[in-house]
């Protein structure tokens, strides 16, 4: 049985050593309640609920799947009850404003309490996550009307949320969506159209469900600027705010699906469902965009969640299973061969998903302290903050996804044959993590985001931003003790730059290189992009160990990571940096028949 | 659904223009009937079998799975009868000796059918491929009587065959192995144990079950030199060859897990199971190796025939999906949206599996073909392609099933979320495939095996052997056509020998250097090989196009795929060539201890 303990000394390594998230909160607005022992108190707490309640639901969930009957889901043993004790237990008010009964507190304290809910049970932690979206999108473009009708019902956990966007011919490409909203007399709008696809889109965990729901009114526009957002509840509220009437939106069916099989994937046919307009007429994309920004950060995380699963586990088999001996003599001479821990190359993988483990953790912690303050920072934060989150946000989804899938494959490796035995839970965390890599966008559309979007319409400036905070880290930290990871970032952060104005030449000429280019450079990104957070650790670590400290092997095992990251997978970027400059000639000189020619 | 055409222009293409089988079987002894007309006779009517009557069959047998009850298998629908044509239309005998009743035909002709065969339903194919590897074993090691016994009856595929190798608690370190054998005054012995991971271990489509056994004698010396193989049958075999009573090994249970679900994989209990010694006592993993070294090209295969599913039907899908415009413009203006092969990252994930498909394809023929010249060469022309064989199979097993994971999953990728619901096969091609990098031999097991018995333990004369060969070939073809090819590969060929010298120097020192080095200097042999095809296939597309053909398009998409190759997949050599290099340090480096520290 695959087991989970939530890294507790490793979040406060990052998230108060290295991030520095007490200075963070206590000059951010609004989080005085985020006192150190209040973190403390709130991380420990979600540890539990993560260990005790939501990882033992984790392998039931994959084995007993959601059931399908007549428009009714019905999601796997336990998980009913474990979303019952989330609510109780206030998780999901806790980042929330106080006028809606939100508890207040920082984004980022949330993020914290969500990596472990998520890494214990990915399946089941999508319902929760899917309201934390509807509730951001509500909070930001609803009236104050929808926000008292159905926010508040969503802070407290009592209703839940879904975000509708794919259509069965439309995912990545949503102008070309169909699904229809007709003006009602009395203000709302009658919805009619089928929506895939949809995460949570019915369940039996809450009593109603509120779907946010992208579609056309009569007149809009063709394309993207012709999408309008609507609140579409299951039960249709009464004045009094309880639930009403059943709405005309029902499941027709849910999909049969690699893995997540404890979340409900939904096929929601609108039938001429009532629902309400969220922010102005042919806007709903933008709006939509605060969702989707939310999402893909959390399915950033997704990667990290996977990547500890895998490691935690094959770690653990690591160090018990028996098989052959240490090229370089026995290590244990007394049993009938060595823990395999002992040989190279189950260290090489061990050390992969440490690596992306930790370094994935810092950039999504690091994230999520963006994030609040693009929430309730300065204007001049806010301004930074959201520079930042406009580069990082894809990077970490299609890069943390990317290594999550190699760490959830590295970590089944470990097992050999067992890891394809599905008792182990190896091959049940690399078929839930695969979806990770297309959902909110797929690794492609990230990187075209990225690199097209982001970087060269902003003539590098986003890109700027970032390079500039590690050139400014590697200015200040060249000195003896780090200069083996500090000199080779500070080469790759100029490279980062050159690499971008080239391919900005050749796009300006050509606009395939930029497709052509997108990928490699998304990857390239993400590698410079973590080995600064490995050089900030190793800082942090340098530091503790020249102060003196009781934890001298934690400390040094941060030192051995950064190195271990640099030698063995920071050389990956020699490959992109040149397939990046490859050009799309190999890509686009073959007509399509010739594909077919076999 | 998911759907298959053999390939079989483009095996043509590989095993007739390229690797020029037809002068090999006209110099090769006893392949007289080999003709080209009887070849394309054969390769066409196992096409037939396995695009109509086998791929078919591929997703039910995914879906509904073996079943267990009692001791007793149960294949998928449709399973059992396509056995029976497949032995019907002699299939089983193909390559195996007119003296047993084998049609005497080249084990290279075998391979092109089992190519589709394997490709069209990998999980069916096992059974018959289990059978071919016990046939060999019994081909070189049996005893007249046994191989008048059991080999007859399997060749004609009334039997099938299994090979009894793992246990629970030892895999790749067979010296630990328990089974024990204890001999019977009539000369057989009476085996008991337990072994695990038994494809087709039991089934419902033939009579009888062939089990070759690893045990321990009761005087055998402790670890690997103590092994010797048996035959036990799951009928005991009465005098006149018939099916007799029923022998003391039964399927115990058959495991759940993540792919291959057509496939029963048994644990056997042996309870003083009936067996016969094959081989010379205590030299059975000696002889186990024929068995393997059969079975891990068959693996090698297993990379090329997921890589090929993937590539039909995620081009299929990029031909006929319609998302978002392409950069440079509308490519289909009368349509809603561009086809999505129009966009550059998802021609660099068709072309990606193109080019592993193609050239592993071709390196699969060229080391079937030296199976081949191991067979029935001459003296000297079985000691070269042993010798390259030694060589060329670690890399083919681990490099091609790598690369067929990399490319299911690129194959999922194109289809976005589509990909990761069943009903699209891709997701099923992506589970199936995972196991490859698992059995016969991980990744792992497979490098260590080239780079410290292969290569370093022949102070790098195997590698020579075929470096040799790129050499030759580089220095016949450093034409103007051809340049911007064959550069690039002497420079690699020679950076090849170059970085074994490096980590022979190094290993001396330390040991733990060649399992630091070994994966990623397999992945590099892989790279390069590939490389030397794809330059072999562009100097054949290269000359018939400079001889004038009706065929342009064709051989220029071999040019055209051959240029994304080197562009585009080749770089990554840099990466392996450093990480090859950063020695052991920060692998070993890590206490234990360390590692849990979190």
């Amino acid at each position: 049985m695959p087991d989970y303990k939530a890294p507790i000394r490793d979040l406060k390594f990052i998230t108060d050593e290295v991030l520095g998230i007490h200075q963070h909160y206590a000059s951010l607005a609004g989080a005085e309640e985020a006192t150190p022992d209040m973190v403390d108190a709130i991380v420990e707490e979600g540890a539990k609920f993560a260990e005790r309640v939501l990882a033992p639901l984790n392998q039931i969930g994959d084995q007993q799947g959601c059931h399908f009957d007549n428009g009714v889901v019905t999601t796997p043993e336990g998980f009913k009850e474990a979303y019952q004790q989330y609510v109780e237990s206030g998780w999901p008010s806790l980042s929330h404003h106080t006028d809606v009964g939100g508890q207040g507190l920082p984004e980022s304290l949330g993020m914290m309490v969500t990596e472990f809910v998520a890494t214990a049970n990915w399946a089941w932690s999508m319902y929760p996550g899917l309201s934390h979206g509807a509730m951001n999108t509500l909070e930001l473009h609803g009236t104050d009307e929808q926000k008292q009708s159905y926010l508040t019902k969503l802070v407290t956990g009592e209703w839940t949320g879904t975000m509708c966007l794919t259509e069965p011919h439309c995912g990545t490409d949503l102008g070309m969506l169909k699904t229809k909203a007709t003006p009602n007399d009395d203000g709302s709008y009658s919805l009619s159209g089928t929506k895939i696809f949809i995460s949570a889109g019915e369940h039996d965990m809450a009593e109603n469900i509120v779907h946010i729901v992208l579609a056309r009114l009569p007149d809009a526009p063709a394309g993207t600027k012709g999408i309008s957002l609507f609140i579409v509840p299951k039960f249709n509220v009464t004045e009094s705010g309880e639930v009403g009437e059943r709405n005309a939106v029902h499941c027709g069916s849910i999909e049969h699906k690699m893995g997540i099989h404890g979340n409900a994937t939904c096929v929601m046919n609108f039938d001429g469902a009532k629902g309400f307009l969220i922010g102005p007429p042919n806007k709903g994309l933008n709006c939509m965009f605060t969702f989707m920004n939310t999402a893909r950060l959390g399915t950033a995380l997704q990667g990290l969640a996977h990547t500890e699963w895998a490691y935690q586990n094959s770690l653990a088999y690591a160090k018990d299973r028996l098989q052959m001996r240490s090229l370089s003599g026995p290590k244990a001479p007394d049993k009938a061969a060595d823990p395999i821990i002992v040989h190279p190359d189950v260290r090489r993988m061990l050390l992969t998903q440490k690596a992306f483990a930790e370094g994935g953790r810092a950039m999504i912690h690091y994230c999520s302290m963006l994030v609040d303050k693009v929430k309730a920072g300065s204007d001049a934060e806010k301004e930074e903050a959201e520079t930042l989150l406009s580069l990082l946000t894809p990077i970490a989804k299609a890069f943390l996804t990317e290594t999550g899938f190699e760490s959830a494959n590295q970590g089944l490796q470990v097992f050999g044959g067992h890891g394809y035995i599905a008792d182990w839970g190896m091959e049940q965390n690399v078929r839930d993590c695969r979806i990770s890599m297309l959902y909110e966008g797929t690794t492609g559309i990230q990187a075209l985001d990225l690199l097209g979007r982001k970087v060269l319409m902003t003539q590098g400036a986003t890109l700027k931003a970032f390079t500039k905070i590690i050139h400014k880290f590697c200015k200040a930290n060249d000195d003896k003790a780090l200069k083996h990871l500090v000199k080779p970032l500070a080469a790759l952060n100029k490279e980062w730059g050159d690499l971008t104005l080239k391919v900005g030449m050749k796009a300006m000429k050509n606009r395939e290189e930029v497709g052509a280019a997108s990928v490699d450079y998304c990857m390239y990104s993400g590698y410079v992009t973590l080995a600064y957070f490995w050089a900030r650790m190793a800082q942090v670590a340098q530091q503790k160990l020249a102060e003196g400290t009781t934890e001298e092997a934690f400390y040094k095992a941060k030192l051995q990571t950064a190195n271990f990251y640099f030698d063995r997978i920071l050389p990956r970027t020699k490959a992109h940096a040149e397939m990046i400059l490859a050009g799309s000639d190999s890509l686009m000189s073959m007509d399509e028949e010739q594909f077919f020619l076999r």
